[in-house]
């Protein structure tokens, strides 16, 4: 491998957000027990978001609208206003959350800036990610921070020409095989996954990966002793 | 003037923006008037827009959830929950407006773009505003649209050191003396001033700038001969 850049995804890869994530939405599914079980509210609100994807995007901002739709339709628009200034509330608290390195990350990252190009590849909202990676310490480490309005073959396609490297010259590593793994080996790169305990049902993918150019490894920590190998 | 980068603002320098932001103020507002006047909602629409801007950043979803929670804070949360349906609707319908360039933009970047690299530099959401470059049939005349999360001096310095460029090699057009024109003649750049007919009152300031990197000019179409002069 001739790997120039090395591209880390950021939530669930360098840090906890999924968890995070969750926590809300275990709290606005228990508002709205009243009208609807709390797996059905899940439900619901895991289909609103999927039908504004295309116009929100991802992030924080689009998942506080989602919910507060969520909300109104569900309950056929007869929820009290307090659960729309709780949605909101919940949706503020997840922006100020306080970043938690994942163990390996910053020991790992530090070793390979010594060899490689990094850069975080990651979706969600602009302002967001940004104040996250500020806030997780580890910014100095990164040439700069590369926020993608998602993640498929023609995003990376962006990325790559943008870092004005070669396929076959990027390493991606990530927690999602749907977004940080499919898309880089099919345009020619290459990836390693690096699982979290928790994902977003809509990065879910059910068959396995057999590739060349793909590694699976069970903690970040496998990573350097696998590039140095 | 060695200029290599010309960047371009986008929203109501490439094409119509704030007046679609005000004509949903405006239906918002009148949903509000049972309340308080007019006026006065839009005074705290923009109040709430600024406590959150820290938080939210630009765009069409963080103006969505303002304006809900606007309606909640001075109803007293005894507004309608048909009142939040509608501040979602209106977002939504903000984000699928249709792109109408403004006049002699084209011809302009079309004959920029021979002998300069050319960049959309703007704030706002990175899914809205990538939509909305790719709806105006402009996106071919640029190098990379670079979404900003504020346009500030040190955004700029992160800007000019993306482009790998001096910043006595950039040129920044832009309807905002607040923000596309004195961040930029402050770090060494040079800038136009394009005026739009209405600004948001958060762009506004309230002198005149003199600076020999600095040109204003009445219409975008001055912007060519000014250039080969």
């Amino acid at each position: 491998m001739a790997i120039k850049v090395v591209a880390f995804d950021a939530d669930d890869t360098l840090w906890i957000n999924e968890p995070y994530f969750q926590e809300i939405e275990k709290k606005f599914c228990e508002l709205l027990e009243d009208y609807i079980p709390h797996h059905t509210v899940s439900q619901e609100l895991f289909k609103t978001e999927m039908q504004n994807l295309a116009l929100y995007g991802y992030g924080v901002k689009g998942f506080m609208l989602s919910m507060i739709e969520t909300a109104l339709r569900i309950s056929n628009k007869t929820i009290s206003i307090d659960i729309v200034e709780k949605a909101i509330a919940y949706g503020k608290d997840l922006l100020e959350k306080p970043i938690e390195l994942l163990d390996g990350v910053e020991e790992t990252i530090k070793a390979l800036k010594k060899d490689y190009r990094l850069v975080v590849a990651t979706k969600g909202d602009l302002l967001d990610q940004e104040r996250k990676l500020k806030k997780s310490g580890l910014s100095h480490y990164f040439h700069h921070i590369e926020i993608m309005s998602d993640k498929q073959e023609a995003d990376y396609h962006k990325l790559i020409k943008h870092l004005d490297i070669k396929p076959e010259e990027m390493l991606m590593i990530g927690n999602s095989l749907k977004s940080d793994v499919l898309p880089v080996i099919s345009i020619g790169g290459h990836a390693i996954h690096v699982p979290y305990h928790t994902t977003w049902a809509h990065e879910k993918i059910d068959h396995n990966i057999e590739h060349q150019n793909f590694k699976q490894v069970s903690s970040i920590n496998e990573v350097l002793p696998f590039l140095l190998s």
